[in-house]
């Protein structure tokens, strides 16, 4: 129901000022001074107890007074009134409240209180509040700016950014930041504390929103993190990019969070595995963040192909190569005719191939800069093209010259400067800015922008997830924590493959499974008590013949009676020996915050040293997890390292993929760990030698 | 002889100046021009053939009309004329040279052949050389600006940067970056194609230069890497930063690289490892470069202790946290006393821990950042401050109250705004300016630039390298490809641990060794023209007993006869079997570049999947030795995985410092390869199982 309110907070018909004043920093007549300035037009009425009218606009004495059903509160009240003040707001019928007030949940256990005793007040009430603790929002294009930053009426109401940031400061501040450069913002919003309202809220509406080109989110909490992927899921399907700075990768910051938003942030490898599956663009500072937004402002079409630069520093050829290489970023050959377009304008001493060095031939032909980034637009080879030129006082003719040339770009375009040494010149800005060309004030900045944009691009054309997650898998039997056999039997329901054998409860049933399926055998002993049973001496291998499987039998037994007293068996588990292979382990686990995740990865060092897995969502395509498996540093090994076949990894797909789609359709299931199963070479398939199953009924 | 000459390029008494010019943007006029800029008091001669005079000052019709002797003969003349001019310099007696003009090695084979009759010629002359393809230099602290750059006279005579660029773009751009933030610079120098002198000349020149307090290096190409390493070492050991970047990580850079300068960059990898084990700060980007340049000849003693940061915004705190613990940056807990002073100065909702939020207060109390910055400084625990405040208005004054505060601070201070969004103030800039405290437009930035110092503090607190590179060590004996019996014999009399054994020529001889020394042993083919002696059959690992051995000396004879023919064996080598233990590879090569290196790693996959080895000098102590294992990923092996016990990285780091004293003193060496050295246990040493040495001469 609050979320049927968001349209009544972001774009009301009819707003009322609580606490409206004279003083002119005061929240209420800030508040008052920007709906005016932006032009608002719905009602607009204000309380002020001792005041008859404000800046010529009548005022009423009490919220009482104001008319059933206005949209928005705006509650500009000290903290202590702000209880009182939402209550008899709601006796009025508002919509949604906005609350600026500090000194909440980031302050103390008291202010925690009554925070939440607000937000259930809110809640109760079906009222969308935003805040406490924030700095509000401004719905540009709706000539709605709520809040105490000092927004200015957008210069066109092309569609632009929505900032959604929990620091209020930092929405001002990035704000200010597209503003001074040019690039059309349409909505900010600070969530403050998201006592009610969370970043994932205004996701939500703004993904459908025509305005909204891109979604730019600064958090160091996000509260409904699976809600989050969700979002991300229809973003990504809708190729509107979200760029997200989401603080907290140390743990140092995550206790910075806790005391300053009261909650911690969630496990932040998980966090990128799984945002990065949904094309996420993960920022990772503020500048980034920044840059990123504004090139995909900018540039609706995001590239999928390499870079193209000129520029007229031949210094900057091997600078932009090695940058790009260290961000994954392509610079593509050009075709052959693009070279020679280039070649037969250039001086002997230039270079023209990308990336195209003009040299000092630029002060003689000033439009050489535009001309070879027309060139490398023109070439089907380059997904985007980037002009770097040095800060000199000639950049403003050649971006003079270069602007009309390029303008209307669908392929993102960035006019980079090399170094700081002057100070930015008017002209220059304006003939960026008249068509449509974004500034850096580096070139590494500018190249990680397109870098960030040429990734997201990709990520949007892998249909990574698999639509069916509502699959038929076989019922789970048992709870708990499963013993092996019947974890085994699940699997193999589900088509994992697991050696040949059967529970054993006596030795002459044992002897007749070794007998069936053949020796040699490996006893298991099986008991839901018996957590480690090889470290109890209850797993004995390569078990040869019938009279050594007498002989096991009764030392297994003695080695459990030893370890463990008095445990009753459930029996003991016969199985052949598998033959060797590359060992890996596949679990799932439910992460209290970002949900169901998968973790792939080699076994030993791999992932006990190194820490190499991957993480990744349930419901990838068999595709996707090839990719995913790809990208582990122990590649190499399934690739076949020193002189061993390809490993048949499209096999682990396949069982990562069922076990994916059997646990989600089996919400019981809290923990899978499949520890080893062995891959065997293309073609040969793979088998889990354990396996073991927690459910969350005990 | 030409580096003697060096002094007469940089400091002249005298100068010519072949090509002056009455048009104001030719390179004469523009040298002519910067010299009474600056005031130049040298004797100054001009030399144009069609001019009496230019601008008052007397010119002569050609150079043999110049006095003998003139210290520097500055040749702003065509390309076509530069060889004839700097002939009837040297017949003058000139000591150094500066050559503009382009068109050499840079450009074609023709003026590679064009470069190299010149620098024969500056050369046989003894005539220091800079250029050609460059855009001369500016000694500015003794007034002479001899370059087409526009520098000005410095503010002060305090010591500055020395910048020495390649590029002649990227020492301008620098320069003026620098001069706009009121960074010292002393001396600029574009060394162009370095046909005589190069960069290594000026580092080498400026070491000891008390005028000159950080050395700014932008390369494609080192030409003297080993001497690079040599004046770094002295530069290490004289605490003056040497700042680098050099491009050239990927392979496109190096393709570009050489179209540009003629030369391959070196190895990557060999560079960074040995630049920064003698405390070179590498840069990564332009920003990097001149940031960290800018911090460090701002505050002279490097910190060693980690940053404090003291600012407005909450959401700061996550992102310090995390920036720094991506940079290695330590971001230290304050003493007691400093968190009750700021606690008592500070509301309830702020923060009085490291980082210092002292959150909006900071309007009402403008004083609180430099407060809180002083206070950081003042913690023995803290190396250095970062001030981080929003790019608001009250930036100015909050570095206005700051700035006395913190004035003459001998740990280094930054001040860094958060957000684009302002236009820089003026009054913010001299505030700042006048207290010595640089700005940084972003935070990341400034924390950026404090990281690389205080990692450059540490390095220089470290001696790794040993002075005694002349110690005595055994003769080698043999040369060419040395068997592996040759090289254990003497890596033996190194101190390299080997196993028992000797050289059978008979089957008896191997019955007596193998007697002697125990069974079980492992018998090896040995000669010189059998590379790969395991491929051929010619290693047999675990013979147990007396008629094992027989049996298996047959066996190793008859797989060489089928693998090599009728190659002839030195012996079969007979050892005894070591215990299984951590393998290592440890090797020396001879990079054509930057001379010896050492390489150390764990074998198998770390070294063949995951490149996982540490390069090193071949003078380390063992102490650094021991530092190097420990960054290796492999670490937690050595350190005892899986319940294994840490391994003996003491006795690792002895044999690699034996060894690399014993190549150092061996220059017939080539290459030498242990592979594997078994290391054990903590006290139990390590064995070499087998080795290989390569000398140059065959």
């Amino acid at each position: 129901m609050v979320s049927m309110q968001v349209d009544r907070l972001l774009a009301p018909k009819s707003i009322v000022v609580v606490g409206a004043s004279a003083r002119p920093e005061s929240p209420g007549a800030r508040v008052f001074a920007g709906l005016k300035r932006l032009g608002y037009e719905g009602a607009i009425y204000l309380v002020n107890p001792s005041r008859k009218e404000l800046d010529g606009h009548p005022c009423v004495a009490s919220i009482a007074e104001v008319p059933q059903g206005v949209d928005l509160a705006v509650l500009c009240v000290p903290k202590t009134a702000v209880q009182a003040s939402l209550e008899e707001c709601i006796a009025r019928q508002v919509g949604a409240a906005v609350v600026f007030a500090a000194g909440y949940a980031e302050q103390d256990a008291e202010g925690t209180q009554e925070q939440e005793k607000l937000a259930r007040t809110a809640r109760d009430a079906g009222v969308a509040l935003l805040g406490p603790n924030c700095l509000g929002f401004a719905n540009l294009q709706a000539r709605v700016p709520i809040t105490m930053v000092n927004v200015a009426k957008p210069a066109s109401d092309a569609p632009g950014i929505a900032i959604i940031a929990q620091s209020g400061a930092f929405m001002s501040s990035l704000y200010a930041s597209m503003a001074l450069k040019g690039i059309p913002v349409s909505s900010i919003v600070s969530v403050g504390n998201q006592a009610v309202l969370g970043v994932e809220d205004f996701m939500e509406r703004f993904i459908d929103d025509e305005a909204i080109s891109v979604i730019t989110v600064f958090a160091e909490r996000l509260g409904e993190p699976q809600r989050f992927l969700e979002i991300a899921a229809r973003a990504r399907a809708r190729k509107k990019p979200i760029v997200l700075m989401h603080t907290g990768r140390s743990s140092k910051a995550r206790d910075a969070a806790q005391s300053h938003t009261g909650a911690l942030a969630g496990d932040d490898a998980i966090m990128r595995a799984l945002v990065a599956l949904e094309a996420v663009i993960l920022a990772d500072s503020i500048d980034e963040l920044a840059d990123v937004s504004a090139l995909a402002a900018m540039f609706r079409e995001a590239p999928t192909k390499g870079v193209g630069v000129v520029t007229n520093s031949g210094a900057l050829r091997g600078i932009t190569f090695d940058f790009c290489e260290s961000m994954g970023l392509d610079v593509p050959a050009l075709e052959p005719a693009t070279i020679a377009k280039m070649a037969a304008r250039l001086p002997a001493f230039a270079v023209a191939e990308n990336p195209i060095d003009v040299t000092v031939q630029a002060i003689a032909e000033p439009d050489l800069i535009g001309t070879g980034a027309r060139a490398l637009l023109d070439d089907p080879n380059i997904g985007s093209a980037v002009l770097a030129v040095h800060a000199g006082k000639e950049a403003a003719e050649y971006a003079r010259l270069a602007g009309p040339m390029l303008k209307n770009s669908r392929k993102p375009v960035a006019y980079a400067l090399l170094g700081e040494g002057a100070p930015l010149s008017a002209e220059l800005s304006q003939a960026l800015r008249e068509n449509g060309i974004p500034m850096f004030r580096s070139v590494e900045r500018a190249l990680g922008a397109v870098a960030r944009l040429t990734a997201y691009g990709n990520a949007c054309l892998r249909a990574a997830r698999v639509a069916d997650r509502a699959a038929k898998v076989p019922a789970l039997a048992g709870s708990g924590t499963l013993t092996e056999y019947e974890s085994k039997r699940w699997m193999k329901q589900l088509g994992v493959p697991v050696p040949k054998g059967e529970l054993a409860t006596n030795v002459e049933d044992a002897r007749r499974i070794a007998a069936e399926i053949g020796y040699p055998v490996v006893l298991k002993a099986q008991a839901s008590a018996l957590a480690h049973k090889s470290d109890a001496g209850g797993v004995i291998l390569n078990v040869g013949h019938d009279a050594a499987l007498l002989h096991a039998w009764d030392e297994l037994h003695a080695n459990i009676r030893r370890a463990k007293g008095d445990l009753t068996l459930d029996g003991v588990l016969v199985e052949t020996m598998a033959r060797k292979g590359t060992e890996l382990v596949i679990g799932v686990k439910r992460d209290p915050d970002w949900g169901p995740v998968m973790l792939i990865g080699l076994g030993g060092i791999w992932i006990e040293i190194l820490k190499d897995v991957r993480l990744m969502p349930l419901d990838l395509s068999e595709d996707a997890i090839v990719e995913e498996l790809g990208k582990l540093r122990a590649n190499g090994v399934l690739k076949g390292a020193r002189g061993a076949l390809p490993a048949d990894v499209r096999a682990v797909a396949r069982i990562a993929a069922a076990l994916g789609k059997a646990v989600l359709a089996t919400p019981q299931i809290a923990e899978i760990d499949l520890n080893p199963v062995i891959v065997y070479p293309e073609g040969e398939g793979t088998i889990a030698l354990d396996a073991l199953i927690v459910t969350t009924t005990s």
